[in-house]
């Protein structure tokens, strides 16, 4: 596929965004008519082949319908959910986290074959490139059999460091080619990254909702959390996180800046470099999650805490588990001045990271295959997205609300006030559908009533059956606790 | 290679280990001529082709030689040293551990390529399935890729679980098919294991000299290590064992009964059966390094603690890195009545083990390879430990004393006492050449005059001046330290 190629597939994706923004925004009702291909072309500056291309998408998808001699048509309203609402700003003085019985339950599902796999947060198997990685792990093994089977050094594979070190740098981040460690995952280097700057008992600021593993982390590291909300729109707030750091004795902070998992919300480049600012004028350090960043919807990737630290005193923590290889367990981490307390414990935990694993990913980096690979996967989750989107609104009851995410692969889901999405859990679990309930994401309630779906599965009957079930156990649930079922245009 | 060989490779090394038994012991000496191959036939009860296979082995090595019509006459005398003596019976009070510098830089040398590899225990490439193996991953891999690049299940691959419980059962360790859980290697399984049963503070019963990483492992989770003597002839002793408990407030211990690196010593199976009852009596976990066991040059496997565990209170660790592939990191545990902690630290510290490492390992097993390989590897072990021995009483100063193990794959050695073995590992690094220096294997000063060497490197003439340079290195330390230089038949 050539450049040219690429970005044209970028252009008709426009194009149906911008569609089915008009139609969210009821500037088009069923029935309506569409602007005609012409028209449209002239209006966004784009060419007629790629209008057409995107009509032909939404034709597809059932969205809309060509009639001959008359152009093209809404064949169904807007069944998009309305936004998530921002939780009301809370702080509630920091406590031991105390998650990890339902987590535990939730956390088995993984590796569990379930017919709607929408609980576990990694691309299908088709959003891999399963058969080139296949095709690179067998040949440098083979090509090299005593590399892979001899421990490789504590910091990582010599090549692997270096790809990434110049990806970083590529992304606007100072880095030497001497500073990654390879980790084994994203979680690894979460883990190595607070054992190098809290004990037992400290306070550890996170925004809310969060990543149910970062809690149970906190938890069995014997860590309190402290919580500010995130915002589905707008990310972590700089003056509530000031706030926090006013108020309580925070030792470390925890913050998933880009897509953050569950509510796939974005810290804005200047809020980031803001949080930067105060964390440094305190020498508090802070973890970031940077798993989700490659996958942007949007043109530009968005920036990272790390480009703005000058102190060393953020510990940048990724990996390649949600865009190439989930099982093969191999993240890396930027750990600023924490480096050598990170290599000690990693050095105590395994010693080193699979030496295979760590030789595939470096040689499938070096063959530049990694930006062509993330476009496909780019463009195709925020597809599965927007299908997930249009059935979630068919089938869910009147009050649900959803967000509306620029990037990362999951939907967080706010559904009526007295379903109980725990109980929901449970329910879809007999149906072997898989989901996440909202109560895991924080210490608290506040999101008793919230679901995460994943949308990293190819779009299947079995997961238009599994949508439709859980809407209807969703709504059963809100019947039966007593609300009337109110009217609505969207079933 | 059939049965048939394979048992006769065997019985030629016992003739072989027979010979130098009587050297070491004085009965032989040089010059002496040895039993004819009819005599030594029928004392050992083994074939003339056997006795005259392990004759042809020593002249090989230069230690006998053979005169036309006048049969085979000592050509050396012993050039073995004299078996390292006990550590004298001490108890310390428990202590925190701060010995992390140090075993830093010695962990440094981790993946370094030394010219004299004596420092790192890991078999060399040369005694790995290097070539079966990378055929084995590369089909895995390429069979299944959805499965090498999905997530393995938190406890480990299906298949890898169902092998690894099979061989256990073989072993005479009474499991269920679901009780081991995969880790990134043995080190993982300690670490998993004694996060689950201490908090930091906490008081752990350590032999000592242990593994230098198990000191780390302490340190870095802020445990108390309380040291009983390991003595190289006899490993743990119950009864100073009992004494310990009675003394200081234990909450585990971590003990490897069998070739205990770096003294490979083996404690007994009556011992174990004692101090597991002991430790039952007062429902003290035991986390047991059984990492060596597979290493045993003796006809049998020695026992472990797990087999004699009726209370679920042994957590055993062990791996393929010290048999198949280092750099895999793939290891298990069994974790006893800690199974739902362990799950829950792992699923926090890194999710599951790489699945393309567990994938392969399990189709070696699968395929029956195991046993094979390490009948040959043991040989090899052994020999090269032999060769290390005449070495290393051609080369080293009057006065130093090595360890004779019946298994495992290092030697310990004891150098005179003003011999400061930290100064010998910084003056060999100098040479390129790694060992491992005494200081690290102990909270103490005990061992400040010893140093481990591995003899999982193949005997080269690098190694050979490796071993030379040392010892020359050693002499002079010794000479300028003031003591006289004394006069010794053995140089």
């Amino acid at each position: 596929m050539d450049g040219g190629t690429e970005r044209e597939t970028y252009r008709y994706q426009e194009v149906e965004r911008h569609i089915m923004d008009m139609a969210d925004a009821g500037a088009i009702g069923l029935g309506d008519r569409l602007p005609s291909l012409r028209t449209l072309s002239g209006n966004l500056g784009v060419s007629i082949s790629t209008v057409n291309q995107a009509y032909m998408e939404l034709e597809r998808k059932g969205i809309i319908e060509s009639r001959p001699r008359s152009g093209f048509f809404m064949r169904q309203p807007s069944a998009r959910l309305p936004r998530t609402q921002s939780a009301p700003s809370h702080m509630d003085a920091p406590r031991p986290v105390t998650r990890s019985g339902l987590i535990q339950t939730v956390l088995e599902s993984v590796g569990r074959a379930d017919a709607a796999p929408l609980g576990v947060v990694a691309p299908g198997a088709h959003l891999l490139p399963i058969k080139e990685l296949a095709r690179i792990t067998a040949a440098v093994v083979r090509d090299d059999p005593v590399r892979a089977m001899s421990y490789a050094p504590i910091p990582g594979d010599a090549e692997l460091i270096r790809q990434i070190a110049f990806r970083s740098m590529e992304h606007g981040i100072p880095v030497t080619p001497d500073d990654p460690i390879i980790t084994a995952g994203c979680m690894e280097a979460l883990y190595l990254a607070l054992r190098s700057v809290c004990r037992a008992g400290d306070t550890v600021l996170i925004q809310s909702p969060t990543y149910y593993c970062f809690l149970q982390l906190l938890e069995t590291l014997g860590l309190r959390a402290a919580e500010i909300p995130s915002d589905p729109e707008g990310g972590v707030d700089p003056a509530e996180l000031a706030r926090a750091l006013r108020t309580y004795d925070i030792t470390a902070c925890v913050l998933a800046p880009n897509y953050n998992n569950p509510d796939s919300s974005l810290t804005s480049d200047s809020a980031k470099r803001e949080i930067v600012a105060l964390l440094a004028g305190r020498d508090i350090p802070l973890v970031e999650d940077d798993v989700s960043t490659d996958l942007h919807f949007t043109q530009n990737r968005p920036g990272t805490f790390k480009q703005f630290d000058r102190k060393g005193l953020i510990l940048l923590c990724s990996s390649f588990s949600k865009t190439i290889a989930p099982g093969y367990r191999v993240g890396w981490m930027l750990p600023g001045r924490f480096r050598q307390k990170v290599l000690e414990i990693k050095a105590t935990t395994n010693v080193s990271t699979s030496a295979p694993a760590q030789m595939a990913i470096a040689e499938y980096l070096r063959q530049g295959r990694m930006e062509r690979h993330l476009k496909r996967l780019r463009g195709a989750l925020e597809r599965q997205m927007d299908t997930m989107q249009l059935h979630l609104g068919r089938h869910f009851p009147a009050g649900t609300r959803v967000t509306h995410p620029t990037g990362g692969g999951v939907l967080w889901l706010q559904l009526p006030g007295d379903v109980d999405s725990v109980e929901l859990f449970f329910q879809a679990r007999e149906r072997s559908i898989g989901i996440a309930p909202g109560a895991i994401f924080s210490t608290g309630d506040t999101f008793a009533n919230y679901v995460r779906l994943s949308c990293g599965s190819p779009w299947t009957d079995e997961l238009s059956d599994g949508v439709r079930i859980l809407g209807e156990m969703a709504t059963r649930m809100m019947e039966s606790n007593g609300s009337q079922p109110r009217p609505t245009s969207l079933r």
